[in-house]
């Protein structure tokens, strides 16, 4: 099956034709889309205002690409020393980071966020990737505030399993007053990270519409924050583990 | 112009034909392509080992994106306090990574890169495009040793301008030895961080065989490392400065 992955405004696949004489096709060339699983089409989307095509994969082809990955990341030898789960490869992988990226777009998509936000450094792949599906900027708190960005806002929080605090902090500019934020993570343990990135939402003035992680771990069950979607489940059992796709939604 | 930005293999896109009765319409669309400037065909390619799209853009092309990209650095407003350029919008800008990976990929399609290799942060985005368009894997080295990536190979580099010493690491199984490695950052002043780079791929028996930088100051003129390609100048006389393209090759 072809991997999408990338917007053309039809009016640019089109080339010259005035977009009233397009509309007819768009409407005919989105019925073939969506029955074939490949994605939907948006009016009025994209910075030329024309029509735009998302690469949304149908919820059958997500549960094939997560079934794939569940797999790939339950293998053993990603088992390391201390428990840890080796998916550095997965996350910079351009080839997973462009799928996980698009599934987040299609469970999102219609809380119509203006902006995905994320915490440096392994998420920032399948952000990218998603914000990239969707059309909208990319944000990126820094662990430490960087000198070469403007005025930052930053703030502390407490690590929700390891009991220390951290730190992350955004340029004043990246996130604009009033923003509808994705905010997409790697993995989520205890969420104390989490909790930082929504704490610093609130501090711009923004809201968080939706919460996309691709792993979240089985242990420990209460976390710090609720009303997140993960797509993986990490399941461990003394020094085994394995990876479940969460079902649905 | 559309904007070219994924890969299809031949045979996804034309279903069950088999591979022979493809190849001539290979030849077909590849001569289009290359004529148009989109890319070009590239035979046993992928994982699937089928034929497959490069979406590398003409010379053409490539002007005009960073002729664009020189004219929007250059706005004044984005002149921030101690003489540092704002970038982060743009190096986060999932439509301009996309833009600038695309350029890397065709400038170093021809050195045969295996792996592409940036260090956090803001060279994320990029190098992860330019890993895409090449259809080959990405490695990011980290500040601090992430203690969750198993066995890491560490050093210590001296920063070319700021005379402090900075240090990196890279998960060892993240390079494989005899890596043909594209070093890809986004700025380049003193050249340290761009050192250290080449001292890790050195220390991973791996060999760099190009690379490419997105922003090159002008000062210090004299710099650490060399051989490296700049796409842009960032021109600083006093508190002002301005971007230019560089011209060529």
């Amino acid at each position: 099956m072809a991997e999408p992955g990338v917007s053309h405004t039809l009016a640019e696949l089109g080339g010259e034709a005035a977009k009233s004489t397009v509309s007819e096709d768009v409407a005919e060339v989105e019925r073939v889309m969506v029955e074939e699983g490949h994605g939907l089409i948006e009016r009025a989307y994209g910075p030329s205002g024309g029509v735009g095509y998302l690469p949304l994969p149908s919820p059958d082809r997500r549960e094939a690409v997560l079934d794939e990955l569940a797999m790939e990341l339950s293998r053993p030898d990603r088992h390391l020393q201390g428990g840890f789960l080796y998916l550095t490869d997965i996350v910079f992988s351009p080839r997973w980071a462009v799928r996980i990226g698009e599934i987040f777009a299609a469970l999102f998509y219609p809380t119509r966020p203006t902006i995905v936000l994320t915490v440096e450094t392994k998420g920032i792949p399948i952000a990218l990737m998603t914000a990239r599906a969707l059309g909208i900027p990319l944000a990126v708190a820094r662990r430490e505030a960087a000198t070469t960005e403007g005025p930052t806002l930053g703030l502390n929080y407490l690590s929700g399993t390891a009991r220390r605090m951290g730190s992350m902090s955004l340029a004043r500019r990246a996130l604009p007053e009033g923003s509808r934020v994705l905010v997409i993570d790697d993995f989520l343990k205890g969420g104390g990270t989490m909790g930082g990135l929504l704490d610093l939402v609130r501090e711009f003035q923004a809201v968080a519409t939706g919460v996309g992680i691709l792993i979240e771990t089985a242990e420990p069950q209460e976390k710090v924050v609720t009303g997140y979607t993960p797509l993986l489940h990490l399941i461990q059992v003394g020094q085994d583990f394995h990876i479940e796709r969460v079902k649905g939604p």
